[in-house]
């Protein structure tokens, strides 16, 4: 696989983007929805944001507070008893989590797929008490004239899927929680098999059980059952430790038969790397996997790829595929927006029977 | 709060029931559902069973292999490297967590609701890859007709909830998963509210978010949507370590309204002591909490409730209420079954707004 990434990598960075509010600066341009919508490549960019430095080394954490109605910034000076800020996206206090940044969605349109401008407001804010920490992660499908927009709705409740809509891009209606938490890296299928929509899903269960790849369907979109396992982490692979939904699933051919194909993301345990494969699935049953990728089809190797606020990832929301040429955006490090041209062809004769 | 535990308490143990199976012997019976069905109580219970004791203090985990059909048993020398079993209900290897126990639904039977006759052989055994470590803690809940099972199906995949029905109580039809890992507890109501099918279900996010109980909404009982916070721990309260759904909630009035009351488990985090409350929702929206037990309405007081497989612990599955008299069918100390009438105005007097 020789995954052809655009010269102009990457292609957004957080000075590429005006910050949503005064108190806040922007620290992340990532893990883009993407969808073509009235002749331009859109992309529903991830915007973390977080609160400006106050004193020496303090540690911040922005915060929507639904009920007032108002951003909040809690501060706690470095030092701190009983704070874990090892992991810089999170800070632990006292046995509770915060996140250091907040998240919301917006839109960047573009002629080529590669010059983007950008929105200098949020299309999506936080604004219900399942979002205080955040709206991430966004997918787009198209679906009966109408963009449906599934992203991850963070809060002191955990992190689950909500669902919004749009046909237009500007007025946008919300749907509430498809999936409790903890529950993140839903991708809705483009098209209903048997009458019913279909997604892939991501449940994150501790202790007994482990974070894994599943399908529901539903009739309405807002309603889903009949869960299935999909895929679980592979031992002894490059995706060991954690799998998750990627880019929205499209058709293929694939050996002579119509298939799935959907570009996820895997995790390897040590070192901890976030890197791409793919699952080939049954047209008619896409919890049954026909094959997946031995090696990753994209990994992070390249600067901003290997360092920045969270180093050592890439991972998709979307892409746009166009016969053999896949054109992947990704978020890189949890800062930057890439893109990288991959053959589905490769793509294919990357994959073996599970 | 005054509960009047009933005089033949415990009214099922262990020696009340036959093993499944020749290599297995009856732990617990405990945490039954409960309905009526053609002039009788009929409780669902959940039998907990152990592999035989093989070597001097042998570790075992017994598990249902569903690909091959048949039981397993799993066996640790005592002093095994990375062996964790300090929590007598499972068994934690090289950080993968087993079950020392297996559990499958059995029905008894009652003429006066004390003196129970239990079938000799299991109504719901493990059968799926999604119930390998067992099938626990059911609901039941009548419907037009058909008496809706919703049960915990544990495996390696983690902790979810599934349904089955019957109307008969002798054939049986699953449904799969309708809550995805992890999530229990679930109780759905015995009446749809504006025509759709309405449940709590008990998220078990961990890092970010707690466990809480929420409420769903369905148009045929497989599919959900709508998830909505309903209730969370309360610091410094006799719950304030988790809470879950209990029993199947019923119609009452109260303060000369209709609402819903739902008996609930809540756990009290030092020392782990699990009591029962109740929850008073909105007769239209049982989301909202209308009140709430400022104290439990039944704690762990007697031997068998304070001491067992797993002491301290009364937890509930099901009740019948009949006016103002309503008899609590209850697990305890995750080994026995009792039972005990609570005064409904008692209740209600019990509970403040949240």
């Amino acid at each position: 696989m020789r995954p052809r990434r655009v010269d102009q990598n990457p292609i957004l960075t957080p000075a590429s983007i005006s910050a949503s509010h005064p108190d806040l600066h922007v620290v992340g341009v990532f893990n883009p929805a993407v969808t073509e919508h009235e002749g331009e490549v859109l992309l529903l960019l991830r915007v973390a944001e977080a609160a400006r430095a106050g004193a020496d080394g303090e540690i911040t954490a922005p915060v929507y507070d639904a009920e007032r109605g108002q951003l909040e910034v809690h501060r706690w000076p470095r030092g701190t008893k009983d704070l874990d800020a090892t992991d810089p996206r999170t800070v632990t206090v006292d046995g509770r989590t915060w996140l250091t940044s907040l998240s919301h969605l917006r839109i960047a349109r573009s002629r080529d797929g590669i010059h983007f401008e950008v929105e200098r407001t949020p299309a999506l804010f936080p604004a219900t008490p399942y979002e205080s920490f955040g709206v991430e992660d966004p997918r787009i499908t198209l679906l009966d004239g109408t963009y449906w927009i599934n992203y991850t709705a963070v809060s002191p409740l955990g992190i689950a899927t909500a669902l919004a809509s749009t046909t237009d891009f500007r007025t946008f209606h919300r749907h509430g929680i498809i999936f409790p938490p903890n529950n993140r890296d839903v991708t809705i299928f483009p098209d209903r098999i048997d009458g019913r929509y279909v997604a892939l899903h991501r449940p994150m269960p501790e202790g007994i059980g482990h974070p894994a790849m599943w399908a529901a369907s539903s009739a309405d979109l807002i309603s889903w059952g009949d869960h299935r396992l999909v895929a679980t982490a592979r031992e002894g692979s490059w995706d060991d430790a954690k799998i998750g939904g990627g880019a929205v699933p499209w058709r293929v051919r694939a050996d002579g038969r119509d298939a799935w194909l959907a570009v996820y993301h895997g995790v390897t345990r040590s070192p901890m790397t976030y890197a791409l494969g793919a699952l080939l699935l049954d047209a008619r049953d896409p919890s049954r996997v026909l094959a997946r990728s031995r090696e990753p089809i994209l990994s992070p190797e390249t600067p901003y790829e290997r360092e920045g606020f969270f180093g050592g990832v890439v991972f998709t929301c979307g892409l746009i595929a166009d016969g053999d040429r896949v054109r992947i955006y990704y978020g890189a490090a949890d800062g930057v927006t890439a893109a990288a041209d991959l053959s589905l062809e490769e793509i294919l004769a990357g994959m073996a029977s599970p």
